[in-house]
């Protein structure tokens, strides 16, 4: 874990110029009031949930460590934050017309969940080898889908052509400042119900928890280090942080299939900003830290959900002793298919 | 579910002669006040466990699930409220020769574990073809374990050859007064944290949890019904309540390794005053309903915790609309093997 405090300060001071240069999907880059007013708005939709400890765990990292469960939220993952801030954020105009995104499951079948609350449509962009539980849960809600090949290119053609064809509003899964403010509303419930963190984790995928995660911590509490974590098959964030510019992967391989996709140009400044680290970990130690929180908390998460704890037992040494939250990001896994079995 | 009223109030006028008529292990039948002072003596040693709902469990099942999770407890199991009851009732004098067991596994990793509390030695016989993840449990705390055939019988000469070398106390899986009212607090926690309820269940194997359960809820809301639930391929109780008197099961074969054993003779009275049905299910049914709290409540049980929903889906007609409390008994498991995927 470089030192890289000066950086953060020197990059503080470039002031939020770079993150609030957007224009469409929310306008600006969110801010801490975004994120309330967020939390105000999902409250309906979106539990409110638990944080576990665990001394086993806590003994094996020699680290105090709280786990924000958002295996347990609505549609098994913390993406219905993001999905429902959107949804309801679309004037009466905007909405009847439906939403649309592509996504490669959790973002979806949020979307889903959230348009069926609003009562709109929703049109869902799948890659065909996504996991079937996730394939299942779009599904149950009543979701318009259309399955394509599993590339960024298929992905973003087959959603064109269907806003062509629909008017639809597209909900990005993660390059949206609306997504970006209600993922933040998971790391401000941590705050709340922990003050005083040293370190808080997330994973990172396309960085719309990352971002939301960077922006409610470092408003927040300042003083608390935002550390995302990435397997090292997908580590197109952690090359970017370190280049200072976005490096997309191609056709990443990993267990850790909600993380395949590349940051956003929205979250990437936002993440440069207010994010200390981004660590990678190999596949093995994903599927070792998912198993022991299997096997020791007796929760189900699925492998994204298992990359910072398989971060932080790899920097054991360099957290003695801290206060650290994860966001265990989701638990839709397909039963049949364990990563420990193949 | 047969109508049982009439046959329970014949039972209760009855009075509690025949639960009384103990001698060892505690003496006579537990009380309220006995479970009451048995939370107190294990509140050190045992989580007082979350109680969870799924919106859609109680839709597919028209009813109101409220589920204690001892998936959760230390050990995970619901085994360590009796066994550190057992052990920290114990006279100086009486523990320090130590204390000794058999047990499918829950029981003895619970043994184990509340004797290094005390740090007095616990010698455990287990038989051999326990579930490799609890005899691991077992290890962990320093037991000192000795593998036999997987007949009772084989178990009772086992442990008696120990006790008669080391003079250590025995502490009875279910068959002991003082593991009965310690297990009795686990339904003294869902009572009070979830009152006025209509139905609670609980998985019945030996009869510990069931008959604890059974005193608890009688005296604190003797309008709850208690429904006991057991697999049909191990359906002793549900015989021995019939009859109205004890039919052991010889070598059943389940999926829920925790219900394996057949009634003790201090459970026994109790259940008959004190339950209002046992109910039967079939393999399948035990595997979809595990399946179902894994999938939809993303938390990990045992087999034999699922037992209580099975039966409740197999009966939904009966229970529409009803408050109804489930404990769910533990989440030790092989996640190497499961059920789903013989």
């Amino acid at each position: 874990m470089p030192v890289r405090t000066l950086k953060k300060v020197l990059a503080l001071a470039r002031s939020d110029q770079e993150e609030r240069g957007g224009s469409r999907s929310g306008g600006s880059a969110p801010t801490l009031n975004d994120i309330r007013r967020a939390a105000t708005r999902i409250a309906p939709y979106a539990f409110r949930t638990p944080i576990l400890t665990c001394s086993e765990v806590n003994r094996m990292c020699s680290a105090e460590i709280h786990f924000k469960c958002e295996n347990f939220q609505k549609v098994g993952a913390f993406k219905v934050r993001g999905a429902a801030n959107a949804v309801f954020s679309l004037s009466e105009t905007e909405a009847e017309r439906g939403v649309a995104t592509h996504s490669s499951g959790n973002h979806a079948a949020a979307l889903a969940f959230a348009a069926r609350q609003r009562r709109i449509p929703a049109h869902i962009v799948m890659p065909d080898n996504a996991p079937q539980a996730k394939k299942d849960n779009v599904a149950r809600y009543g979701a318009r889908i259309t399955f394509c090949e599993p590339t960024l290119q298929a992905r973003e053609e087959t959603l064109a052509r269907i806003v062509a064809r629909t008017g639809a509003v597209v909900a990005h899964p993660y390059d949206d400042y609306r997504v970006i403010a209600g993922q933040g509303t998971c790391a401000l419930e941590l705050l709340q119900d922990v003050p005083d963190l040293d370190i808080v984790m997330a994973p990172v995928g396309g960085g719309g928890l990352l971002a939301g995660t960077a922006i409610a911590v470092s408003e927040l509490s300042p003083e608390t280090r935002v550390i995302a974590a990435e397997p090292a098959n997908a580590d197109d964030a952690a090359r970017s942080f370190q280049a200072g510019h976005i490096i997309p992967s191609d056709n990443p391989q990993t267990v850790a299939d909600g993380l395949l996709t590349s940051l956003g140009g929205r979250n990437f400044p936002i993440i440069m900003n207010r994010v200390f680290n981004i660590l990678t970990v190999p596949e093995d130690a994903i599927i070792d830290a998912m198993r022991l929180i299997w096997e020791r908390m007796k929760i189900v998460i699925e492998p994204s959900a298992a990359v910072p704890l398989a971060a932080l037992r790899l920097h054991r040494d360099e957290i003695l002793g801290q206060r650290i939250g994860i966001i265990l990001s989701g638990g839709n896994v397909d039963l049949n298919r364990l990563p420990w079995m193949d």
